[in-house]
C-alpha cells in the first residue's frame, strides 16, 4: 500500500489556532473527523484548550457549569506527572477542555474556518470535562459524528447528526463508559447499522476493537471482540479503529492505529467480511504507516501518527492524522 | 427498614459444595440469582472452582477450551498477590472459572439441587473463564438471567432467559466490556425494558451504576449515570445494583451495594421515579445493612455483605446475599 505525506505537513499546527477567549491558550490540537461535501472537504478538529496558568497559583482547568466552559480551580491534588491529567483525593479531572472546530478546503493541504466560525462545545452531564476525536460517516443524507463524551461520570461514546454541517443534533451517548475509538460503517448490512469501537481493559482483557449492531443508531447490541492487542508486535498494547471501513471489491478495509509498549502509533489494516463484517478476513502483520518525520516524533506526546478520516478529491484518498498530539497531517493513500 | 438475619445461617457454605470432578476443588460461592417459582424459591449459585494445585508446580487454572473446562498450566507468572488473580506478561487470568447450579428450596432456607442437577457452564468466546453473578428477573412468563461473562476478550454482562428452568436460549452479550451488576426491571417503562448496570472505571469516572433502556433486552441505548460513588461515606469507592427494583407506592425501590476504600462491603437503597426511573428522588445517606455477624467478617474476602435476590414466601420478603466470598445467607426484609 502506497502511503505518500505531503510535502506541507503538518497542515495545521497548534500555534496558529487562537484560544477561545485570552484568558485560555491552546494545549494542542488532535484528530480531526473528516468528510466529503461537494468539492470541499471538511475538518472537525479537537482544539483543547487550558487556562493561562498564573505562577505559583493552584491548578486550575476548565469544567462546563451550565454548559458554559469555565476556569475551576482544583483543590487537593495529588499527582500531576501525566501532563494531560490532574489527580485529586477523590478523582481525576483533565488538565485541559476540548472542544470541536470546522475547518473547509477545496485542494486538502489548505483549511480554514468559515467566515461565521462552527464551533461545538460540550452539553449536558456527560460532557462538562469535553469532546474529542470526532469520527464523521455520512449515512444516505446525513453526516453522523461519534465522538468522545468526557466527564466526572467516565469516558463515554456520543453520537451527533447534521445535514449541513450548521445545525446539530445531539443523540446522547450510545455507548457506555469507558469507551472511544467509535466508528461507524457507512451502510447498513443485512438490515443493520454496524459501528466499531474500543472499550478500555480493566485487569481481565485488554484495548481491544469490537463490533457492534444497531437497528437505528441509538440501540447497540451483538457485541463481539473482532481484533485484541497481539504481544511482541507493534500493536501490543492498545488498539482502535481509525476511520469508517472502506468498501473494497474483497471486503471492508479497516484502518486501525496500534501502541506499542513504548507508546509509538503506527497504522494497520484489517480486512472485513463484505455480507458479515464480524468475520475477519485478514490483518496485517507489519504496519503500513509509523511514525517517520519529524513531525510525527516530536511534539508534546511524541511517536504518533493517529489516523481519523479519510476523504476523496480528484480520485484521490487522502487520509487525516493527528501526530504527536499538537499538529494535523494529510497523506495520500492508493488503496 | 427492618433486616432480620436469619438464625440458621449461612445457609450455604462452600465447604457443603461438591466439585465437578475429583481433580477440582470448589474455591468459593457467590452471589446467588434468586427466584421465585409457584411456591419455591430457586437460586442459581455461583460455584467457582480451581485445580486441585500440585505442589511445586506451575501455577494452574481453568479455561474453556471446545466449551469444556479443561486444566490449564499458566505460563510467564509475574503476579499472584491477589488470590483471584494469575497475572502474566500477557494479560491477566482468574484462578478459579465460575459456573452456575440450580438449588431448590421450600421454606427459603434448606435448599438443595434437584435429583437431576442443572448447572450451567460458560459457552463460546466469551465466556472462557466461566460466567459469574446471575441476576434474574421474571418479565411476563419468561425468566431473564442477566450475568457476568469473562474471558479473555474482557467482562461483559450476557443474557439467558428460561421457561421452565430445564432449558436455556442463549442472548449473547448485551453490553461491553467492562461491565457487571446488570439487574433488569421487572417490567416494561413507557414502552422500554430498563436496565441498571456497573461499569468499571478508569482514570476518568467511576464505578458507578448506570441506567440503559432497550426495545427488545438486546440492543441497549439511552445510557445514563444515576448514582456516584460519594467521598468519605460508606460508598466511597465502588457501587452497583443488587436485584431488580421493587415497585413500591413511592417509586421503584433499588438496593446496592456499595464499598469503601477499605473494601467493606455494605447494602443501601435508592427511590427511582415510577414513571421516569433516570429520575433519582432518594437514596440513603447510611447503609440499611452491613457486615456484622461472624461469617460476614471472615472467610476468604471478609466484610462483605453483598445481596443479589430477593424473593417472596407467604407475605415475606427473604433477600438472599453472598458473603466473605464463601457463603450464602438469607435475612427477611420488612420493605
Amino acid at each position: 500500500m502506497n502511503i505518500t505525506r505531503h510535502p506541507n505537513n503538518p497542515i495545521i499546527t497548534a500555534g496558529s489556532i487562537r484560544p477561545t477567549e485570552p484568558s485560555l491558550r491552546v494545549f494542542g490540537i488532535f484528530n480531526p473527523g473528516v468528510f466529503n461535501d461537494r468539492n470541499k472537504i471538511g475538518l472537525i478538529v479537537r482544539v483543547a484548550e487550558a487556562p493561562v496558568q498564573p505562577e505559583n497559583n493552584k491548578p486550575t482547568t476548565l469544567i462546563l457549569q451550565n454548559n458554559k466552559p469555565t476556569i475551576t480551580t482544583v483543590e487537593n491534588v495529588t499527582d500531576v506527572s501525566d501532563p494531560r491529567l490532574i489527580r485529586t483525593q477523590t478523582g481525576t479531572l483533565l488538565t485541559s477542555m476540548s472542544h470541536f472546530r470546522l475547518f473547509w478546503s477545496t485542494d486538502g493541504v489548505t483549511f480554514s474556518e468559515p467566515d461565521e466560525p462552527i464551533r461545538l462545545f460540550g452539553q449536558g452531564a456527560y460532557e462538562t470535562y469535553g469532546i474529542e476525536d470526532a469520527r464523521i460517516t455520512k449515512i444516505g443524507s446525513t453526516w453522523y459524528m461519534t465522538y468522545t463524551a468526557v466527564s466526572q461520570a467516565g469516558v463515554a461514546v456520543a453520537l451527533m447528526s447534521t445535514t449541513d454541517w450548521a445545525t446539530f443534533i445531539r443523540h446522547g451517548l450510545i455507548l457506555p463508559p469507558h469507551n472511544k475509538d467509535c466508528v461507524l460503517f457507512p451502510e447498513k448490512i443485512n438490515g443493520l447499522y454496524y459501528c466499531l469501537h474500543r472499550p478500555t481493559g480493566s485487569d481481565i482483557g485488554g484495548n481491544f476493537i469490537w463490533m457492534s449492531t444497531s437497528p437505528d443508531l441509538l440501540f447497540w447490541g451483538n457485541h463481539q471482540c473482532i481484533a485484541q492487542t497481539r504481544p511482541g508486535l507493534w500493536d501490543s498494547e492498545r488498539i482502535g479503529a481509525a476511520f469508517e471501513p472502506v468498501k473494497t471489491k474483497d471486503g471492508w478495509l479497516l484502518f486501525y492505529h496500534g501502541a506499542n509498549e513504548n507508546h509509538q502509533y503506527s497504522v494497520g489494516t484489517i480486512l472485513l467480511d463484505t455480507n458479515n463484517p464480524y468475520n475477519v478476513l485478514n490483518r496485517s502483520k507489519t504496519p503500513v504507516m509509523q511514525p517517520e518525520t519529524d513531525y510525527e516524533k516530536e511534539g508534546f506526546f511524541g511517536h504518533v501518527v493517529f489516523p481519523t478520516g479519510m476523504a476523496s478529491l480528484n480520485n484521490r484518498h487522502l487520509m487525516y492524522y493527528g501526530s504527536a498530539d499538537s499538529v494535523i497531517c494529510v497523506a495520500e493513500i492508493e488503496l
